[in-house]
């Protein structure tokens, strides 16, 4: 096996270190978050870090590069306290790669890419037409990280949509069925197929 | 496309919300944390909650329930400041499963299982043999999420091991090349394959 210390690690350079450490956790999760600011200006972007945090209540995070270059999605959210997570499917990869672009705050990412916003509701942000699952966030709280500065916002599912074939008897959501993408490292992508569901697991009695 | 709003979710009897909101933030990371306490008694648990945050320092988090109940990986990484995070590939999804279970702190999930562990580079905590990707990390810091009392614990890789096949030239881990499994919801598995790479986007002239 190849073997990195942390030392060497530090002295890689830029590129092969984001590369490399991106691939470490294994894949990531694969959304587009919709925002607008209090005049309605509206802005979508990639989020490979959108993580489930809890069921009940049903809570998820998202974390944010640090804050000393403009991030608009970050600065919506502060501000209205809404924001949408929109499953990408493979129809739209290369749309929404494209919004990691740094556009300036008053260029929608709706009107230099094909993705269509639609609102629902009465919710005021924009969800991604088109995507298999579509969640409306409340801002709740937020945590800034000591060891490098990002910041770990909270957020609770106020209106959920999953396309009905998705969906099964038990509430699991087949996201292979919607064609939900996964992301692997910086710029990887996958369209993975559902291989198995496993029972709950019990101690083995010895 | 089927609905729900908050309070429809907040109603859902238990297994049908779990289902349903673990699978809202897509693909999660499929790994195994091996940990031993301070008398060298090991552990090893299936962790869907591994995320990247940050390349420079190499750090990645990692989100535990609330400690009313006991959490053996937890208290172990607590106590020794050391864990490790190893990929789970195809060929120990079942066994990798069955760590779920929730067996007491005396009985090692490396004897009632197939999974062996091995020692590396004077590091004291449990590696998972033959995984394609292997860190080594020591605890950095932890936080509280007020909104439900999980845990993010945040570390930093020490050492790491990768199957030489998985790593290209730019730094980029094939993670596909390792079979390495994502998880959907609490229970789906896949095995996703390497669809495309894109690259680095810039805003388009306009």
């Amino acid at each position: 096996m190849k073997y990195f210390s942390k030392n060497n690690i530090d002295e890689l350079n830029h590129l092969y270190k984001i590369n490399l450490v991106n691939s470490c956790s294994g894949y990531k999760s694969a959304n587009l978050i919709g925002t607008q600011d209090n005049l309605g200006k509206t802005n979508v972007a990639i989020f490979s870090s959108v993580i489930h945090m809890g069921s009940n209540p049903p809570i998820f995070g998202v974390l944010f590069r640090p804050t000393s270059v403009p991030r608009n999605t970050y600065e919506n959210i502060k501000e209205t306290g809404l924001y949408t997570i929109n499953h990408i499917h493979e129809g739209i990869i290369l749309e929404a790669h494209h919004t990691s672009a740094k556009y300036s705050k008053d260029q929608s990412e709706f009107d230099v890419t094909t993705l269509k916003k639609e609102y629902k509701n009465e919710f005021n942000a924009p969800f991604v037409k088109g995507s298999p699952l579509q969640m409306g966030l409340k801002f709740i709280e937020e945590y800034e990280i000591k060891a490098n500065g990002t910041i770990l916002l909270v957020g609770e599912i106020q209106h959920l949509y999953i396309n009905n074939e998705l969906l099964l008897d038990d509430g699991f959501v087949d996201l292979s069925k919607g064609k939900t993408v996964a992301i692997n490292g910086l710029d990887g992508y996958v369209i993975p197929t559902l291989k198995m569901r496993l029972d709950y697991q019990r101690p083995k009695k010895i």
